[in-house]
């Protein structure tokens, strides 16, 4: 289990570095096979899935800018997926309460219908990918994200 | 450390899940915080250094169909990193021996030089992210990232 027992210690700087390399590498390698599992077995965008879930964890709706916030991406990149979603009757938009000039978009029940399927597929297909993750080492590793990611601030 | 001691253990699925989600959150989180820093000190991009760094890697150089391989995105977006990378003098597209079709793209002498400076920068940036993080820690969680990576097959 220990890689550099038996290495030359590296300094904390460089380990940190290498630690977010392989975090950063397993992130992109898991994303990469979902991204071709929605696009082979549903058609669709790994961002879309993105949005649909954001709107599911937050049933009131989101703000375009909360939206943002919570994906971690610029209002832009956000929109045309947004609009996409709005014709295929899978969220809609609504007025803010007590705020006139601002809207914010929620799932409709269609949106909700699909992205439960779809939510059930993601979670096998994690699942699978992760299956050599054993349980106890999940419990250790999101202990030390979650600690990593306040420190950081969850921040933008 | 063990988070879940007290609460009831989830399903391997279930826990797979937000394992993959805590990942995904720290990762775009950080990822966030690197794209701003960059941004505010250079006035690049992340994709941008992301180049770099896998030409910096890859000292003989890279075909178009590598190097997004590598940077695990689409090659329609790397295209426009490495165009601007050309005209700013960074990189060099270069005959493939063996094959005349085929062109691969490398550093310049200037392209290294730049990269060596922003590396440097995103070494310490990196540091004070996940200063967090220690060394103990970082070894088990990276055996386990790399575990994880050659499972998925460090796949597309």
């Amino acid at each position: 289990m220990f890689e550099a027992a038996s290495t030359p210690r590296l300094s904390p700087q460089k380990q940190r570095l290498r630690f977010w390399r392989r975090l950063l590498k397993l992130s992109r390698g898991v994303e990469s096979q979902l991204r071709n599992r929605f696009r082979a077995e549903f058609g669709i965008t790994l961002p879309r899935f993105d949005v649909m879930a954001a709107l599911d964890r937050h049933k009131k709706g989101l703000k375009m800018s909360e939206l943002s916030s919570v994906l971690k991406v610029s209002n832009g990149n956000v929109t045309g997926f947004v609009d996409r979603l709005v014709s295929d009757g899978c969220i809609i938009r609504a007025p803010v309460a007590g705020d006139r000039r601002a809207w914010q978009v929620q799932l409709t029940r269609k949106g909700r219908d699909e992205f439960t399927a779809m939510a059930a597929m993601h979670e096998s297909w994690v699942g699978a990918i992760l299956q050599e993750l054993g349980p106890e080492e999940a419990d250790e590793i999101i202990a030390v994200l979650d600690r990593l990611g306040r420190a950081t601030g969850d921040a933008q």
